[in-house]
């Protein structure tokens, strides 16, 4: 889909590495930006270590439109994301004024001591994202997002992020009790008929029986519609019946 | 932790990116190698695109002990896991004898057509790995596992693997209500007592409170101890009650 923006998300975070957390970040990131127009293009998690960080983010914010992390933004020794992204940059970390007014309006009746405000100490020339649930902000350098890890910290974050979309993706999904290597020979068919639409064949086993749910994509509404119509088609032709999903 | 293996996983697959399914692999591999003592030092999630997946596996296969795919290795158009590893080794395609054979043997009643037959297709050299559920065979070339992206046939393949582990890791997870702001200066001195334990701090927010994961990991067993004895007498240094968590 050209004329997309693109966007990478990487995800900083040991937890998740070791199996002890199962990451909730990537699925809701995913699913705003395709509303949004943007295209998701390739995510990556990486462990607490700067070098790691460092390399993941210069290769994807180079390469897309926007880069988005989750993670590593608290007070503990473990938290090294800002200090990674300013060492990606190459620029140095700042105190951020507005980012102490705002940690001393959430601790108001004390508590922030130099550990919280360390959650200030921000690379030079980064912009602020609203916290509106905890109050220590994101920040922005370049194209990139750097959003907290705890999923409803991060969403706030991102639901208040101005991002530029692009056209929308258009989706249907249409699932069936026909196996996907039953079909796919004429499968490929119809996607080489219609290059504008990006058919995803996915196998599913369900209540016993296999089948196959056909997912098609893209910004073009007329191909996207002809592609879904030969997939249903295609799919009776199998005597079975094509089930709409959501999109 | 040095001297263990390291490892990474590779997720193919445009229905991640896109935000509609929820990928169920990643923390499943993540939690058997660590019990295996091989270190996940990083994730990627691609995009069902030749030069993605090639450039990815390129970097992870020459940093990594291991590198385990998910995804794309079924009958349909979008399924180009196995060209696209081949082309990262630089070696042909060739139709498998003995995937050929067990597609025999999981179609005996007929269905064998092009399209299936295509999951013979593997890169010159590769040997298989059983699928246990469906046949169709995963297969391993060189460092690289490639594995099915329906969770319960990955499940089962990887399950069949012979992986050379290290020293186990040893975890110890300690949860509080107290908050990661409130330790955090203290537990950043427990850590540089002790380097050869790994300390990772997780808030959360639970039954109206906010509260903090402590999770200490390494293979050195009298680190490790040490370590979470010394976070558990901090934790009571704050009044708390140190909740101990599963490994």
């Amino acid at each position: 889909m050209p004329d997309q923006p693109t966007a990478a998300v990487l995800i900083i975070g040991n937890e998740i590495l070791s199996g002890r957390t199962r990451d909730a970040n990537l699925p809701y990131i995913a699913e705003r930006l395709s509303a949004m127009g943007i295209v998701l293009a390739e995510a990556r998690v990486v462990a607490d270590r700067e070098e790691a960080i460092i390399t993941a983010l210069n290769a994807c914010r180079a390469a897309y439109t926007y880069v988005f992390t989750t993670g590593g933004i608290g007070p503990t020794h473990d938290d090294i994301t800002a200090r990674s992204v300013a060492a990606a940059f190459g620029v140095p970390i700042a105190r951020h004024p507005d980012a102490v007014a705002r940690l001393e309006r959430q601790y108001v009746t004390g508590g922030l001591n130099t550990a919280r405000l360390k959650m200030a100490d921000l690379p030079k020339g980064a912009t602020l994202i609203d916290n509106p649930v905890s109050g220590a902000p994101g920040f922005c350098v370049g194209n990139v997002f750097v959003l907290a890890g705890v999923p409803d910290i991060m969403k706030a974050m991102f639901d208040g992020l101005n991002l530029t979309g692009g056209p929308p993706i258009l989706t249907r999904a249409i699932s069936c009790f026909v196996t996907e290597g039953g079909i796919a020979g004429d499968l490929a068919k119809i996607q080489n008929r219609f290059p504008a639409a990006d058919i995803g064949s996915y196998p599913f086993f369900r209540s016993g029986s296999f089948g196959t749910t056909l997912v098609i994509r893209g910004i073009d509404e007329r191909a996207v519609e002809a592609a879904a119509a030969a997939v249903r088609a295609l799919i009776e032709s199998y005597g079975a019946e094509p089930i709409e999903q959501g999109p």
